[in-house]
Parts: structure tokens; C-alpha cells; sequence
């Protein structure tokens, strides 16, 4: 994974599906290619990964994976499965979808071994150290004051992310660390690169934006100027 | 759901993924066209659903929907998402994939709000009385007796199977009952048929073959055959 | 079970704990004991059952039972040891803590083995009528439109409860049904009543009171005088 | 928590309710006063911790606790209301009673602000070293190697052992470390010392003895022996 990064999670919004979802990824590619200089990852839902995967040359994460191998697993996703579609990586434990530890600690060697990369979330700054315990390539850090509260990053104080970066750097140097919350804006995207972070994982600020190629341009761009101070 | 019906779960298998999940879906249509009497339905994994039902005319169900409606769920498919990639059905409470009793009444109730159908399993008589008061469009009944014991409906002692199918009726005369364990044969396949189900619901005995097809045919003619008499 | 029902969810307030539970316990029993008609019945935490049992002579309830037997299950409960310990019965799927539908199963048919009652909540009608086909001893229904919004029974629309019932009474005509959502009142247990219901399930409204002996004597008395009529 | 320790997990075998848990809890204190170097702990099901408290003056701790306050929590246990009760600790993410990840860091950072103790248990290394940044007071191996395969400690490979702690040193100095799978006998407790491990955490090899007091008293004077050198 390179940085700065604008992560987008599709969700299960209407958009994520079909025609939609795909025109978001192209979207997404469009604006990477402008730039060059910013990771532009999509993470759409199961069943849009093949089809988006073929369809553009940016990475494409998948927004969880089950914790076994190939098998009788009715209805649940191996990450080996994953990979073999054509994933980059995967993202994991997001706040709507959180994993038991020893699920997640399976998942994040795994997928190592099958060369994925893995962006893991996490709230506190307690989970954080935990989830940088595992190292995984990447972490996003969902502030409890930010997530699902409608406070922006670039509003709330500071320490609800320099907290966890410390508490997240004592145990590893080397992830790449993202905020996960609280990003709406282009503002928000600088911010979260003024704090320490390395980019963001953002929803529905594209996701439920009426032209959400230009809130992907706002926020690359923003990415782009940020970081590079 | 017309009847009889030969229902393959693809589970996670690794023959489920890529090209030769590809080919078993079209191999079942093939058989299904040779016969014309028999419902064969094919259930991928949600990420080669898309690609299936493009590719086949044969009814396509999904492994499992999760109990909502578009939104916030990251790495969770909601039902009417199904619906829109063109599924005919949903395959619910599988043994490998529990519901909750609430979950499970949401899913049934929605998806026939969405002219989906539903095939639902339950193990023991009185999980599936509980099912059948739901009013799915077919229960699949896996007596503990036989699920995952690899005994054979056809060796097993015929209660295992008249027993739910008794208790069911008191409660849905309507419902299409399947027999959803101990099938690894054509004759398990007519002795299922012999007792009062109306076909069969089965995963490894053509997902880990080494001929899918011809299993698919044998099975599908033990089907046509047994549902005459 | 006799009817007229009272039954009193402890759940996990700070007022279930300790001296302050037990002093709960024993008003149940005193007003229990004035009035004579109505089952007045306690159901704290599992902290407390033994201590409660030992109390007080009306029935002690679990508030959840785990879907197994004896043996290795750290920090699990199997409804056999429940049994031992003296309790009357075991309320199960409360919305605060649903159960899998075969879960659900095995645990009324395994208390109804230990001779222990069983009163199960459900909310929709669909799955109301699902629970109903498991034949428990009791079923209190929390319809949509009452639980956790702080509409009382007396005030909402009477469908709310009689669709419900209605729907119940198809598939079995003995279970007894209660009301398990939006009672705050002694109306609101004189008008569960009226709708059909032979009682009702209370939380906070007693739990949380100043006086809690106050609102169990008013609900009691107001139980026993519709019951009447 | 001192050291060296010997934790009893009484899981829900039917010894560890009523007045046979009473009684190795006795036991448990017996040998605990006769030998004074080694921190027996005693680990009862929910429904027998206040009895047992009452009882006994060695630590005994929960099981499990659920992540959250008092509150409207029906068939759960606020750890807060365990420290009311009286237990000195709480065992948690037990392989039977896995955790979230992220309620688990709040349960350990809560339980600190109550002034309880917890022992966190965690299968590979990898999990170990998130446990680990957990800050727990004692973190409990279970080596997939060993857990319910009825390998003993003192037969398999040290590595095992010797993996895990140096991987959780790397991030943790100060956490107490146990073996906590693989002992069935007070030779299994001398080679989890002998590895590094300042004791165990024990089930069957007590729970399920004809003897238990017996056991206890080997497994201490084990304990007690091997800490010295």
C-alpha cells in the first residue's frame, strides 16, 4: 500500500450494487490516475468484487472475509476465495462488523501469507495497540467521539487521534495508520494528514453524494497538497 | 419452486470459485434441460452470483442473506441486493449458518415482500414446525440422525425423515419439503422421494466430485424417476 | 403457570444486584400473597438465583438459559444446572438476548424434559406464530411498534396485540400469552389484558420506581380485578 | 495476583454447581493455607459466585463477563456487577467464550478501573501479542497444539510455550503469563514453569477427579517446587 491513501467503503448502500457501484470504481480510477501520487483503494460488496476487479486497475479490497480455508462454510467467505478473485486485500473488523480477536489474528496472518494486504479498524486507543499487535499493513483508527456522531476530524480536538497514533506507534513502527471517522470533507481529509495519519477510509460522503466523483476528486486532492507538507 | 427439485449447495468449497463453479452451474442446466421435469437450482457463493445468473437460465439461489435492507452494513449482504442481481431464491438457516428466530421471520417475510423464494433448513420435528409456521417456500429438514454422521437416507431408519415431514404438516400443508442430509447417492436421492420429501438438497456429492455431471444426471434421473411412482 | 400473569424482569439494572434485588423479590411475594389470584414471578439475574429461590416460595425464572448440558462451557449456563438450583422455569429470546431458532428449540424441548417452564418472547406475528409451534409454556409478544419507543399498550393501536394473537391461536391454542412490551402502568396491565392476553412481562417500570412495592401492588390489582371480567 | 498460580476453571461440569463446587472451592483453600507460596485461584460458574465468595477468603474469580454497564441487559453480567458480588477477577476470552476484539479491550480497561483482575486467555502467538497490549494482569496460552488434543505440556515440544512468551515479551514485560492447556497432571505444572510460565490454568484434570483435593494438592506442591528453582 502506498500513502497518502483515500480508501473508499462502499458499504451496503444502494450505490455499492451493479451499474452504480461499478461507475463509483471507475470514478475512483479516474481521479488515481489525475494525481498519481494518492492510493485510491475501492472496497465494494461480494458480490460486485469480480466484476469491479476486472473493470479497474486501482486496488480493490474486499469488506471482510471469514476466518477459514476453503470448505463446507454455507454462506461464508474464505479468504482464499478472495484472493483467488483477484483481491488486493481485505478489510477488516470495521465497526459494523466486528471479529472475535482470535478470528481477526487468524485473518491478519492469512492473509500474509497469501500476500493480501489488510486494513484492520479499530476504536479506542487500547483496541488500536491490539489490532498493531497483529501487523497488519493497515489501521484504521474510528474514534468512539467521531464514529456516528456527526463530529468532523477536522473539528474535534486533535488528541481523539494523536491519542491512539502514540498509544499504536509504542508497538509498531512500521503500520500505516488511517482515520476512520469523522470524514466528510476535503477539510476533513487534511486534518486527519495534519494529525499523523497517513489518509483516510471514508463512506458515505462519496457514497451518498449526488456527483460523487467530485467529492472523490475534493478529497485526492486534498490528500495529494496534505501530504506533501 | 416447481417439483421435484435437486437443490446443489456449493458451499465453500474450492470447487465452488472461478471457472469450475462456472461449470458445475452449467453442467446442472444442462442435465435440468435433458429431463425438463426436475427443479435443479444451483447456490453459489455470493461472489459468483452475479456471473451465474448471467451465464445460466436455471434458477439461482443465494447461499444466505443477512437481516436487512440497504445501508450502513459493511461486509453484510442485504436481501433486496440479492433481488437486484437477478437470484430466484435464498437458502436460509443452513446447519453451517444459523439464524436468529426474529432474523430468520424478518428474511422469509422480506423476501417474499420481494417475490424471492426461500428454501429455509431446520434439524430436529420441532425446529421445523417452528420453520414451517414461518410459511417459507421450502424446508429442507436435516435429521441429526444423518447431518454430518455420513449415514444415507437410504440405510436410515424412514422416521427420520416421516417424522418432521408429520409434524410440518400439522402446521403448513403448503410448504415444499426437501430431505437436506445423508444424500450421497441416486438412491438416496429416490429414498428421500420414498418418503415423503420432494426432492433433495445436497453439497458434497457433486461439489467434491470428480465427475459433477454425472452425479448431477444420475440424481436427477433417481428424481424424475421416484417422483412418478 | 396460573393467569393471571405478573412477571418482573430484573434484567441487569443496578437495583438487581444484592440487597436490592432480593428486597424486590420479597414485595413480589408479599403483594403475591395478598391477592392469591395472580402469578407474580421473579426474574433476576443469574448472580442471584440461588439466593432468591431460597427466599422467596413464588417462582424464580432465569432470564436465559444456554443450548447445552453439563460439561465444558466456560461461562455458560446449561438449563440442567438452572433446574438444580430450584428455578420454576427460564425466560428465553427476550430481544435483548435472541437466540438461534434451533437453539431456541432444543431449549423449550429440553425444559419441558426437566419439567421447567418456559416463557419465550417474540415481536412480528410471523415469528410469534414460529415460536408458538415450539409449544412453550408462555410467549409474551413485544410488538415493533411498542418496544423501546415508550408507547404504553393502553395507548396503542389494539392490532398491535390482537393481530398478533390471532395469529398465535392458528397454530396453538394453549400457550399463554402476554404482553412484553410498552407497560409502564397499571392501565397498561389492565388493557394488555382486555386485548386478550392473560397477563403481561414489566422491566424498568418496577425495577426503576422509587417505590417498586407501590407499582407491583397497583399492576397485581390491576391484573386480578380485568382478569375478572 | 501473586505467583506462582494454579487458577481452577470449574467450566459447567455438573461437580462444579451446588455443594460439590462448594467443596473444591474448600478443597481449593485447604491446600492454598497449607502450602502459602502458591496463588490458588477458584474460577465457578456465575449462579455460584456469591455463595462460594462467602465462603472461601482465596481469590475467586467469574468466568466470563459481558462488555457493558447496569443497565436494560436481560440474561447478561455487567462486570461491574461482579465486583459488587465480591470476585477478585475475571477469566476472559476463554476458547470456549471467544471475544471481540474490541469488547474485550474494554472489559480488561474497565475491569482495571474497578480494581478486578483479569486473565485473558489466547491460542497463537500472534494472539498472544494482542492480548498482550491489552495490559491484561495475567495472559493464559493455549497452544493449538495442545488445546483438546490430550497432548500434555510435558510431552510436546517447548517451542509450544517458549514462541508465544517471547512474542508476548517483545510487547509486555509485566504481564503474568500461565500455560493454559495441556495439564492433566502435577507434571505438566512443573514443565509450565520450567517453560517460563508462572503457572496454569487447569479444568478436567481437578473438575472431573474422582479425588479433587488430591489433584489440587499434587499440582500445588508442583507449583510450589518449581517456582523455587
Amino acid at each position: 500500500m502506498r500513502v497518502p491513501v483515500l480508501a473508499i467503503n462502499f458499504k451496503a448502500y444502494s450505490t455499492a450494487f451493479g451499474e452504480k457501484g461499478l461507475n463509483i470504481a471507475r470514478a475512483a480510477e479516474r481521479v488515481a490516475k489525475e494525481f498519481g501520487t494518492v492510493e485510491v483503494i475501492v472496497i465494494p460488496p461480494h458480490t460486485e468484487l469480480r466484476r469491479i476487479v476486472e473493470s479497474v486497475e486501482i486496488p480493490v479490497f474486499a469488506q471482510h472475509a471469514d476466518p477459514f480455508d476453503y470448505g463446507a462454510h454455507t454462506g461464508w467467505l474464505p479468504i482464499s476465495a478472495l484472493k483467488e478473485i483477484g483481491v488486493r486485500g481485505v478489510l477488516l473488523n470495521h465497526s459494523e462488523h466486528r471479529l472475535k480477536l482470535d478470528e481477526l489474528a487468524y485473518l491478519v496472518e492469512k492473509a500474509r501469507a497469501l500476500d493480501l494486504e489488510t486494513l484492520v479498524c479499530a476504536d479506542t486507543p487500547i483496541s488500536a495497540a491490539a489490532v498493531a499487535a497483529l501487523r497488519p499493513t493497515a489501521l484504521a483508527v474510528e474514534p468512539p467521539e467521531l464514529i456516528g456522531t456527526g463530529i468532523a476530524v477536522s473539528k474535534a480536538k486533535p488528541e481523539v487521534i494523536t491519542n491512539t497514533v502514540d498509544r499504536v506507534r509504542q508497538i509498531n513502527k512500521d503500520v500505516i495508520l488511517l482515520t476512520g471517522a469523522g470524514i466528510s470533507s476535503a477539510e476533513d481529509v487534511e486534518a486527519a494528514i495534519r494529525l499523523g495519519t497517513a489518509g483516510v477510509l471514508v463512506a458515505s460522503a462519496i457514497m451518498k453524494a449526488s456527483e460523487p466523483e467530485k467529492v472523490i476528486r475534493a478529497m485526492v486532492e486534498a490528500a495529494h497538497r496534505a501530504y506533501k507538507k
